[in-house]
């Protein structure tokens, strides 16, 4: 039986990356030393670092005017890092609220100023990107997540900025899975535990006017200024999720890069999508104009069905399909990674389902 | 040509828990899936989760009224999260100041309430563990690090603390390394890459009391609660270094635990020490009752001699000698993984460069 894993993250990696960390564990480059016990100031791990970060700007074209940072604490501490450093108590921040991440993103950011609601999607229980947007007067920054991986949803493309105002985003589930202009955003950031490796490190990406004009009141930890100008080593990095994180660069380069990505995903994503749209018994949650490519929500709107078609195709090696309890049914994670052959398994799998109990 | 790990950190690992990683990667506990790929809500990764636990609290005799957190963001992290939860600004803390982290540590909490500095050692380039100590009239806590890498100097006792105060300590690098009684702290963290694993990871043992009183005005990650009430799953944590953790705990365990593992320390310091107590060439830096187990400094008293032992110790398998810059020389670290035949082939490098050059 082939086993495929549909975990929403920490999620699939390619065998090659997992296949190169293990060697890396016994011995990196040749060295004798593994990679998890190397001085993170030698040279042979700073070979590793520089790899990853050369390997994300050539994939990502991310310029010169924007660092390339590795850090820890996950997206929940870049909920409160950024307006920390960049939202004051007179000043207003824009969010866009596509779903629960984006809430808690917004209760972090009401701490240290005020946050005004471009748009929501609540209504609907995130079932959609709302198209709909009002912008306050004069926001330092807007807000969004680009992918809800609860929800099934992901934005077709950025939303607008005022003048004067920079992007954020959270790219979490769905960055380096399509072409990305990095030129758009002032700051954008990612746990990498579903496109990009395992969990426990964060990329961001950051414009450096914005490095050197974040608050420098604030502890040492949380200024970007610090991580920025001791190439994310004023402290002891995870070194280990750099280095695998570096591996999972350089397959999405071997794989053709961010736009061949795109269209693998979009290939990958296909003949499930089609198959909701024509079943009787499964009907996809997000709105068709809203479907992520990453993360494929669904339900057969009767709780118990849900839950037998979800024990029989783990039982058929279909793991991880168990939908989040907020939206219930069944979510198929499909990041980078994941195998198209799993996908077109998982169809035919839910086709029999139907047959058998439609 | 046999290779010695003597990197400061992170560090060597025990082989056999690189061996179980490696497999880890691969294959979870015959799940099919590896352990950077599996659900961190997942049964498999919550018996790992479970399985590390429960090994600390065994090997360091953890009861029920502390919290085992396994948290991001270095040690460097824990000097501002520590006050931030703990020291009011009307409010004083009292700081051993025995190295460059010290210090770091003095610097952050100094941002939310007084700092009253108990001893320092700064006037000998901190080369010792100062003996007179003076307290506050009722600081909140008391914070000392236990062992300072840099100058090689470890304390031999929890320092007092005045009635209504509770100890905290970084203990990033001789945690582990000795008998534990945790009832005589308040909170014990330590960064993992030293003694107990991958870097990424900070161990944090905490009362269950404190976690209780400290600041709800903070951001959600900062506080303990957050993460005690979540079993450190409010957020993704980093799962594989979680993994590797419980891993070196059940490896310390398999040594005899932290009485054996003290044993085994002195026993394999003991020959460096005491050569470089009867050498000409070579000096320790670290007064004589302050010396580290962990971190073995020590100087030629010229730079270009120092230089040429670190080059020709390099050359011959000694890897990672060199001293940090601000004590110069040489720096053994040898932490619990590290093999005593290490030293002794160590000293006899030494006594050999002794003689050819002495």
């Amino acid at each position: 039986m082939t086993l495929y894993n549909f975990s929403a993250g920490p999620a699939i990696l390619p065998k090659s990356v997992v296949e190169k960390a293990r060697e890396g564990l016994a011995d990196l480059d040749g060295t004798g030393i593994g990679v998890m016990e190397h001085s993170h100031r030698g040279k042979a791990f700073l070979a590793v670092y520089e790899r990853a970060e050369a390997a994300c700007r050539r994939l990502a074209g991310v310029s010169d005017d924007y660092d390339v940072l590795f850090l820890q604490g996950g997206a929940s501490s870049q909920f409160f890092t950024v307006p920390a450093n960049f939202l004051a108590a007179d000043q207003t921040a824009d969010y866009l609220v596509t779903g629960s991440w984006s809430q808690k993103a917004v209760k972090e950011a009401e701490r240290y100023g005020s946050v005004h609601t471009v748009c929501s999607s609540e209504d609907r229980n995130f079932c959609y990107v709302p198209a709909e947007r009002r912008y306050s007067d004069a926001p330092v920054y807007v807000h969004f997540t680009s992918n809800n991986t609860i929800y099934g949803t992901e934005f077709r493309e950025e939303p607008a900025v005022p003048d004067g105002a920079f992007l954020v985003c959270d790219a979490s589930s769905d960055v380096f899975s399509r072409p990305l202009d990095v030129s758009k955003y002032g700051l954008l950031y990612a746990g990498a535990q579903k496109n990009l490796g395992p969990s426990g490190v964060t990329l961001v990406l950051v414009r450096k006017d914005l490095v050197e004009r974040g608050s420098s009141d604030l502890p040492t930890m949380l200024q970007y200024r610090t991580h920025a100008s001791k190439q994310s080593m004023y402290n002891t990095p995870p070194t280990f999720g750099i280095f695998a994180m570096g591996l999972v660069f350089e397959w999405i380069e071997e794989q053709g890069g961010l736009a061949a990505m795109a269209e693998h995903n979009a290939a990958k994503a296909k003949p499930l999508y089609d198959f909701l749209e024509r079943s009787e018994l499964f009907t996809p949650t997000a709105d068709a104009d809203s479907r992520s490519l990453m993360n494929v929500t669904f339900v057969t709107g009767d709780e118990a069905t849900d839950k037998t078609v979800v024990e029989q195709a783990t039982a058929a090696g279909f793991d991880g399909l168990k939908g989040h309890r907020s939206v219930g049914g069944l979510r198929a994670s499909i990041y980078n990674a994941f195998p198209p052959e799993g996908v077109t398994d998982l169809v035919a799998f839910l086709e029999e389902f139907e047959r058998t109990h439609g």
